[in-house]
Order: C-alpha cells, then sequence, then structure tokens
C-alpha cells in the first residue's frame, strides 16, 4: 500500500518537502495541511509590490492549485493544523479530524518575535506575512502619511526602502548601533543609511521601543527611548522565532537556538518526523553554533532534503555559511557568515582586510564602487566571513564566497584568483582579490 | 648602487611589472621601454568608444605621465627596444643606444595572427590595438557604410555589436561553425547570434577568407569561400599572437603555443630576465597544456608577479582557469576553461549538465533568463568548466567558477551550495545549483 506522507505548513520548505516526496516516490500519499488560503506564492517580493517595484500581487504567485493536484500533492488549505502524535502517527486538524501518517514533515514556519510592550492589541501593526493580509495592507498604505519600522533586521530594511518608495515618512526604530547590525559593520551600512536619509527616513538607532499608544483603537505613536514618534502604522520587523509549538506539545527536541534540532537529512529526534524551514535549527559552518531564521532559498532546500528522506530516499543538508543579499536604499548589501562585529562579539579570532574596488572599467556607463571587507581565521588564512556593499554584482560574490567558507578556500587562494576583465561588466582587479591583496599586506605577507 | 630594472612594453604586464618592482624594491632605478606614445590606458575600451558606448578616448586613459614620473618609474615613450644581450645585460634601443641592465623584464605583448591572404597591404584593414590609431580609425568610421569583421574571437564579437551600435553594416566572416567556437558551445552561442541577425548583421560561419581586393589601394571587398563582399573597412580580429622576436633573437625558450617559457615566478630560461603578458605562454590548471594570449587581467597580475621576482621579491604565479565573460549583441555571455566542444576535441573526458535559471525573482522586473552548462571530470565530478549565456551577473559566477576549477570543488558541491535569495537581485534556485543538479540527476545520484 502506498505509504501517507503528510506535511504540516504550506511554506517553502512546506512546497519543497511535498515535492520531493513526490518525486522520490510518485506513489506516496502527499499530503499537505496549511491554514492559510494559498501556497506557492513568495512572502519575499511582499516589500516590494508595496514599493510598487512590482505592480500587482498576482505576479508572486508562482504555480496554481490545479499545477499542486496535477503533481498529485493533496494540499489541503484553510485546515490549521493543531497537535501531532508521534506514538499514534496522526496529526489532529482543527474540527477534530485525526489524520493517520506514514511519515510526517513538520514545517511550521517563523512568528515575528513579539516587541513585548503595551499597545501590540491595536490596529495600523503590520507584521508582513500572509500574501491576502499583504493585499489587504497595501489598500491601507494609500492613506498613510508616517509609519515606523521596528528594527532594522533584513525585512526591516526592506520595508524602510519600500515605504520611501511610496512616498511615506519612515521612522526606523532598532536598539542596534546601525542598520542590521548583527550582520554588518558601520563602512558597510553607512551608505545604506546615507541613502535612506537623503529620501527622508528618520533613523532612530540605539533606541527601545517601549510601546504603542492608540488613538480610537488605532495606533497613533510609537513610544521610543529616543522620545514619541506619531504614526498611522507601525510594520513590525522584529527577529524570525521559530514556531515550534506542535513539535515542543509532541515532544520533539528544540536545541539553543529555539528551533527544532535535526540531523544532516532533516530528521527530528522523534520516530518517523523530519522538519525543515524556518521552525528548525541547522549548524553554522565555521562556529557549529546553531542557527535558525534563515531564507526562503535555505528553506525549499531544507525541505527537499526533509522530503527525499521521509520518502525513502537519501540526501544530506550541509551546515551553512548563510550568503546573505539585499537591495537597501540606493545600495546593494551582502555579506556571508560574520561581520567583524558578530565575530568580535562572539570571540572568533579573526583577521581582517578591506578594499574599494570597482563593478567595471572605470570608464564605463554603470561603473560603481564596490567595497569588500573579508575576514579570516588567523594563521591559517581559510575565510570565515565577508561583507559588501555595491550597486552590482553583491548576490553572486556571496554565493561565491560562501561555498570558499564551507570549502576551506584560503585569502592566499583569493588575492591570487583569475577575474573576467571586459570593460561593461568587470573591472581590471576583482575587488575581493583586492580585499584579499589588503589582509595579506597585513600580515606581512 | 641600486639595481636597475628594465621592462620592454608599456602594456598590462610592463606597466604591472613596473610598478610592482618599484613597491618590491623602492630603490631601484625601474625602466620601461615602449615604442607608443602612451601607456596607462585601457586598449580593451577601444572597441565601446567605436561603438558610442564612451563617449570619447580620453576616458581610456587611466594615469597620467606624471603619475608615472611620481612613482619614479621611468618611461621612454616612442622608443623601440631592438633587441637585448643576456650576456652583456644590455637592451638596444632603436638610434643605437645600449642600454645596461640588472634584471630584465620582458613584456612585448602579442600581434593579430596574419590571416595569411593576399590584398593586406590595401589600405581600410584596421587591427585595433593602439589607442592613437584608434582616435584615427574612429573618424574613418563615420564614413564607413559596410564592415567586415573577420573571426568570431572576444574582439571580433565586441567589434561586430559596437559596429552594430554604430549602424554599419558588418559581415562577421569566421571559419568556425558558430561565434566563438573555440570557447563556447552552439546553445551558448545561439541567442547571441539571434540578436546580432535582429540587428541585421550578416553571419558567414564555416566561411574561409581568401583575399581582400582593392579600389585604388583602399579595400572594396573580401574575397571569402561564401562569396565577394564588398565592404569599406576589415576588421582583423585573428587570435593574438606573442610577440617572441626579440625574445628568441637573444636565445630565450620558447614553447608549444609559441610563448615565452617562464616558471611560477615568471623567470625565463635566461639569468636575469623575467616575463609576462601576452608573450609568454602558462599552464592551464585542468589540461596542463600551456596556453597564450588571455586576458588584460592576466597580464596585469603576471607583471606583478614578474616585477616583484625581479626586483627581489617572492611572488608565484599559478595555473590558469581562464575566466572570461563579454557582452554580445543583447546578451552576456561566459565561462571558464573548457567548452564541450573544446574537451570533446581535445580527447578530455567529460560529463555535463545543463540547465535554464534566472537571474532574479520570477516576477522582478529585469529578470532574465541564465542558462549554465558545466563540465565535470567522470568519477571524481570535480568542475572542469562551464559556460554561461545570460543578461547580467555573468563576470562574477565565471569568477566565482574558475576558483572552484582551480581548487578541485566538485559538482556535488555546487548542487547543494547555497545562495542569496532576494527578489531584485537573485532567485529563489541559483542556475548554477540547478546545472549541478542536472548533472548529478543525468549520473544516476
Amino acid at each position: 500500500m502506498a505509504q501517507r506522507i503528510v506535511v504540516i505548513g504550506g511554506g517553502a520548505a512546506g512546497i519543497g518537502a511535498a515535492g520531493a516526496a513526490k518525486v522520490t516516490d510518485p506513489a506516496a500519499d502527499v499530503r499537505v495541511y496549511t491554514e492559510f488560503e494559498d501556497v506557492g506564492y513568495s512572502p519575499c517580493g511582499i516589500p516590494y509590490v508595496h514599493g510598487k517595484e512590482i505592480p500587482d500581487f498576482q505576479r508572486l504567485f508562482l504555480a496554481t492549485k490545479e499545477a499542486y493536484a496535477q503533481q498529485g500533492i493533496d494540499i489541503h488549505y484553510e485546515t490549521q493544523a493543531t497537535g501531532f502524535d508521534t506514538g499514534k502517527k496522526t496529526v489532529s486538524v482543527a474540527g477534530g479530524d485525526e489524520v493517520p501518517y506514514d511519515r510526517l514533515i513538520v514545517a511550521t514556519g517563523f512568528h515575528y518575535a513579539s516587541p513585548g510592550v503595551a499597545g501590540l492589541d491595536l490596529e495600523g501593526l503590520y507584521y508582513v506575512k500572509n500574501i491576502r493580509r499583504a493585499m489587504e495592507w497595501d489598500k491601507t498604505l494609500d492613506g498613510v502619511r508616517s509609519a515606523v519600522v521596528v528594527e532594522a533586521s533584513p525585512l526591516g530594511l526592506e520595508m524602510v526602502t519600500a515605504l520611501l518608495h511610496r512616498g511615506i515618512d519612515v521612522h526606523l526604530v532598532d536598539p542596534g548601533p546601525w542598520a542590521l547590525a548583527a550582520a554588518t559593520d558601520p563602512d558597510i551600512a553607512a551608505p545604506v543609511q546615507e541613502s535612506w536619509l537623503e529620501k527622508g527616513a528618520k533613523l532612530h538607532f540605539n533606541t527601545t521601543l517601549q510601546g504603542f499608544t492608540g488613538d480610537g483603537g488605532a495606533v497613533a505613536a510609537a513610544q521610543t527611548s529616543d522620545g514619541e514618534i506619531a504614526c498611522d502604522l507601525a510594520v513590525i520587523c522584529t527577529g524570525k522565532a521559530a514556531n515550534t509549538a506542535l513539535a515542543r506539545a509532541a515532544g520533539l527536541q528544540t536545541g539553543s537556538a529555539d528551533g527544532i534540532v535535526v540531523d544532516e537529512r532533516m530528521k527530528t529526534s522523534a520516530p518517523g518526523v523530519w522538519a525543515a524551514g524556518d521552525c528548525i535549527e541547522v549548524p553554522h559552518s565555521v562556529s557549529n553554533i546553531p542557527i535558525q531564521g534563515l531564507s526562503g532559498s535555505h528553506a525549499y532546500a531544507q525541505g527537499k532534503v526533509a522530503g527525499t528522506n521521509a520518502a525513502g530516499g537519501e540526501r544530506r543538508y550541509q551546515p551553512v555559511s548563510v550568503p546573505w543579499g539585499m537591495v537597501a536604499g540606493d545600495w546593494m548589501i551582502g555579506g556571508v557568515s560574520f561581520s567583524e562585529t558578530l565575530a568580535t562579539a562572539l570571540g572568533i579570532p579573526h583577521v581582517v582586510g578591506t578594499a574599494e574596488g570597482i563593478s567595471r572599467a572605470r570608464y564605463y556607463p554603470g561603473m560603481a564602487k564596490l567595497r569588500v571587507k573579508l575576514l579570516a581565521e588567523p594563521g591559517t588564512l581559510r575565510l570565515i566571513g565577508a561583507q559588501m556593499v555595491g550597486r552590482e554584482g553583491i548576490k553572486e560574490r556571496a554565493d561565491f564566497l560562501a561555498m570558499a567558507v564551507r570549502t576551506g578556500i584560503t585569502v592566499g587562494d583569493l588575492a591570487t584568483m583569475e577575474n573576467v576583465y571586459s570593460p561593461p561588466i568587470g573591472a581590471l582587479n576583482e575587488p575581493i582579490a583586492l580585499a584579499a591583496q589588503a589582509l595579506l599586506a597585513g600580515q606581512g605577507s
């Protein structure tokens, strides 16, 4: 008889898992339970529709409901899983049904960490996540004159940029000393912040959110350690916390990052149960410290590993180096693994090299500066981190450097790297190589 | 007493060598002899001025003559070296002077391989190289209605694209079956060729140039195996042949690629003599076969190695994997090391994976398809080559894959690579990873 594989969650991890399970065992009965109305859209695109870079929400849908049905994946929409029992091998869904499974994949995702202040029940507090809610909020934005963005997280940076594009007065409130301070150093964040200031943003760093106050039930102001900020809307862009309530209730082990613990096959501590995406934690390739709350690309890849293994295949997931990148203000920023600030805070020994290069030949239209900072392990000079700010080519370089971190490429390798030199697309000297050469020069070699 | 280091040649290799020598030994007497009026400009930019992407030739100058003087580099312009004697340690220059040296660096560059046909003495045959000549030719181009580009080399592709931008009728004549056939496969070249055809280019592949015929001393037609092609101008874009006349006369060893033989320190077979740039040959990292005629970036890096070692420092040069990339027609193409066609021709065993991905999120403006083909060594699945065609991010990916070839990264590593996913700059699935996954799927793993 066909095995039944149940997936809880219809995000990138859940859909990746369901698809991989069906490919691995085409005879399997693969079911997905999601509390939402839709699957198969890109939540990462929501800020760009708000910012009017993308004309409408329909474009964010990648596949139709019929397409999943044709793949043989049975998706139960608007059906919330309320628990699962690893002994009985059943999932409980809202309404009381008990769904038996042979293999279970938990892909319950994340929620935004609560700001933990008064006034969170007011109207006008926006958590960017679900596309149907985003469509409604987008209409609301037409009437918003002033917004507070809470925390300079990756989403926070996207939303500041989007709301500025939309002509809304933006206040960014963040407890850190500069934007995305957990991932960047001040020299990388500075150009982004300058470009926001030029567009009229008000930046409140080293500032604690103390609460929201309302007017007739709707938010009217944010109270902060930097004073009261009047606003029609607050976008809550706090960190991504793993949704582990069901997993904990079922007795699955969670770890130091508060995510579900999985092995390299995405297998949890419970027999017959795999997990993937923002609800799990995975080891960092350099520090081996478990981390959680990565990108949609990570969630999708983890889902494919979980789905393959749950269905009887064999696929392993590697420790992560976490390349990241984004457009923020007029710039692209990105990197991999540790910033100088974070490595110092974690007590990870490191040496640093920084250089400012250019993205095309100096004389070619569209040429832009590209600042690269590399972190290496003292002695071995293995790459352990990087950061970049520029106008183009950030994503591709971050991907490259993530592989360099994973495979033990050294700063010596990077200092002598070959590079494409062609005036419209690349300069004589690759900025990564310049930063590596600067690091070596600082080591006296 | 200060050592005298003489450099023959003022191109990227020569200037790189002179600068590195001066940095390594600031007390050294560093002299450069060049037959030309200028150094320190970018010849690679010339096609883009012809194509009007860059408004004037002045922008191609990177440093002034005063800047070199201030660095303490003594450049002798319009002074042709006519020979050197490794016993007497002297360089002869035009006019009869004998210049003594302690260390010599040969950076005599390249010339375009002769087409070896009748009519090469006609006016209207343009060899793209020197900036002063290019300025004169640029005025000529204003009156040109029809041009023949001889050979679909990298420069040939740039010149076809530039002349089309300029509104000139272009005929490309090449003995190969498709554009850049030594580096690309037909599926990579096809979009480029289609975009040229849309712009009105006439493409004559599998076509042999048989001669030029003139009218009053100026070229009027190219004779080819595909018939006579009337033209006002012919741009000779044949392969780069090493300029080794002086080196051979002085008894330096040359190799199978007809370049000067050097070791990893850029030392030639003669005591006290180093060499760098388009006049040398260097081993390929995969095949170990000596190759010659690489990019300005290679020449500059080799020059720095030669200059450092000649001045008493220590720097080594690695075998090359040769990332390449360019804009051709409406596309960017690029790659590293071998194409499928070339690997087959050389008898290098290989397995192939190809995928078509996208450069940004599917719904984000500016998203473009990006085709990636990977070649790996059977069994080990180490990467040995790659090719790409797309609209953005080709240079950075080629640089990455060149490092992958050099350091022995496998297709398995690439199939599980992490990637930045952010809608304006990167898609959920990295095209390189998709091609690697396709290769593995073809291996049944």
